[in-house]
């Protein structure tokens, strides 16, 4: 690849890799989860081009061409990878496709202890080689503009979709693995942490400028079973994560959906920053874990529905809510809905950067 | 009705009301949410001969006979009215259906405003009539085997189902409501709270001997949300519920599923004992809110599906959790699912009053 060989520009907004490492900013930097999706009508038409979601996310000029689409728009401060959460699963051979209108699925599911014994960590050049190619093709295209997130599916959110075969209400096919077969359930959130952290490293090498692990399902165990499995799998994640390369801090954030009342565990991972959901004031979260590490968060993404003065209204209150000093990075407490207007999220992008003036010195 | 006229024999078995009230028992009581459900086949048979859901509902004589069909079987400490949480909103004339496969439905849905400025209160008796006759006729039935718990859901879950029309995942509609028109919303709060509350009277009055809100979908709001909309509402109700008859105390208990974060809050609304999800560790529930009210809770569903002995070991897990001294409540997190075996119910009603006989005195 060309883009291996070039020299890579400096960061000319490093906003988010500082707040991310607590350190002082001019304003509240902000991205959006999902920013590279469906609300944008310039996505729907490559999205259309592409033919299938697969394509999309396997083909690198038109996941690097998502991925900048927002950041012509919107003056975000941050770019993520255009890609899926559940590659590794399928780059593990299980088929991954998406049927029209419904969510993700896999040709194969995990059926037996058996199963789970065949799993290998795929190497990510030679089997994730399209998501590599990719994160390289848009950190060469940024130009220096912003950082690049790379990122990756937690392992027992990888899990619930493997065993289930696609999406669950209530889990219960993978929940009956960790109460029937501990031993086998230990094993792949083993391998799927391995396999997530060579991911993530092989990102970062590309030349991913902070990574982010998506814990969507986390939320739905118990608080014995999400230390057990889903956060301990996290933390053998960070514990093997590339933290700095050629002098430069690679941060990585760890979102769980529903972990609220569990962020002091997350926080002791020893990760920079922790993703929050709407559900949490994240005054309170700063009481709980600010002292340890970033902040990401929290808009209900159902605000962005509402008009565009409710939109900053409900802005200001979150960064209110923060308040003075370093470690926020603003966002949705989740990803933003295919039907909300593009000119909100200029609204919102504007209103974060204006009002927070004021928390920085 | 004749049940109206005959005094209602003394309660043989008080350990629910006992527990809710935080006094001694002789080991802890256990009930389970949707205990008259689909997993029995004898419901099933009963479903059937009802035609449709709201049929079953709505007669008396075989809302009575499902109630009391988890009673034959399992040394269950309370019977709960079998109804659903949307009997108030069809009541106000929105016409609610289950369409077979889905969740329940409305003809018509909140549209404006001015949709929920008609909003009246049902009368109990005129409208919800059949409640009534359902909740005298079961505490007929029950001779004072255990207690009756009457039930309603709360104003922000009805609101969810009356504004979507139906069952959401984002609740786009109703959250649009709170952000851009908080008059409407708290008009729309007020008009339901004072509706559940008058039906939950009248349910005691009818002879519920503790009374349980549902509110199955608080957890969806943001913090500030929670408190401004949900929580307020059900304070409103806390606060008008008849909390004693005839010298006996009535316990109220509330139900935030997802509510973790906001347990304090909901322990200050005065309620006799809070319910909990499964996300959460019952003793830090117990050392947040042990000292103000009784728990009731939590083991996760899903538990149900694994194996008898596993079922056991949980419930074990959850009693020492728990541990010494008075105000807990065995449950479930959540409603049983229809594919359990009712063998592993029995497993598990057995379980925690063996196992919990150490933890009284």
């Amino acid at each position: 690849m060309q883009a291996k060989m070039s020299a890579p520009p400096a960061l000319k907004n490093d906003r988010l890799i500082r707040a991310l490492l607590r350190q002082p900013v001019d304003q509240t930097p902000i991205w959006i989860m999902r920013q590279a999706g469906r609300y944008l009508p310039e996505y729907r038409a490559v999205r259309e081009q592409a033919g299938d979601f697969m394509t999309l996310c396997s083909t690198p000029d038109l996941a690097c061409e998502v991925t900048l689409q927002p950041l012509r728009r919107f003056g975000l401060d941050a770019a993520i990878l255009f890609s899926d959460i559940l590659t590794i699963p399928d780059a593990m051979g299980l088929g991954l496709y998406f049927a029209e209108g419904e969510g993700p699925k896999f040709k194969t599911r995990l059926e037996s202890a058996a199963d789970i014994a065949k799993l290998r960590a795929p190497d990510p050049e030679d089997d994730l080689g399209y998501v590599m190619d990719a994160v390289r093709l848009i950190r060469q295209e940024l130009k220096g503009e912003v950082p690049l997130i790379g990122f990756a599916g937690s392992p027992w959110t990888l899990a619930t979709y493997m065993i289930e075969g696609g999406g669950s209400k209530t889990f219960a096919r993978a929940k009956a693995l960790l109460f029937e077969d501990p031993t086998a359930a230990h094993h792949l959130m083993h391998v799927l942490a391995d396999s997530v952290a060579a991911y993530l490293n092989a990102q970062i090498e590309a030349g991913a400028q902070a990574v982010m692990v998506f814990d969507s399902w986390g939320g739905a165990l118990s608080s014995a079973h999400y230390k057990e499995y889903s956060l301990a799998a996290m933390q053998r994640i960070v514990d093997q994560l590339i933290r700095e390369k050629d002098g430069v801090k690679i941060p990585v954030t760890l979102f769980t959906k529903g972990g609220g009342l569990w962020l002091e565990a997350i926080a002791a991972t020893g990760c920079d920053a922790v993703g929050l959901d709407w559900t949490i004031e994240i005054a309170e979260a700063r009481r709980r874990i600010g002292n340890k590490v970033a902040l990401q968060g929290n808009m209900d993404p159902a605000v962005m529905a509402a008009s565009s003065s409710t939109v900053c209204h409900e802005a200001e209150r979150i960064l209110n809510s923060f308040g003075h000093g370093n470690g926020h990075v603003f966002n949705l407490g989740h990803g933003i809905t295919p039907d909300i207007d593009p000119d909100k999220v200029d609204a919102l992008v504007r209103q974060v950067h204006q009002h927070s003036r004021q928390f920085h010195d």
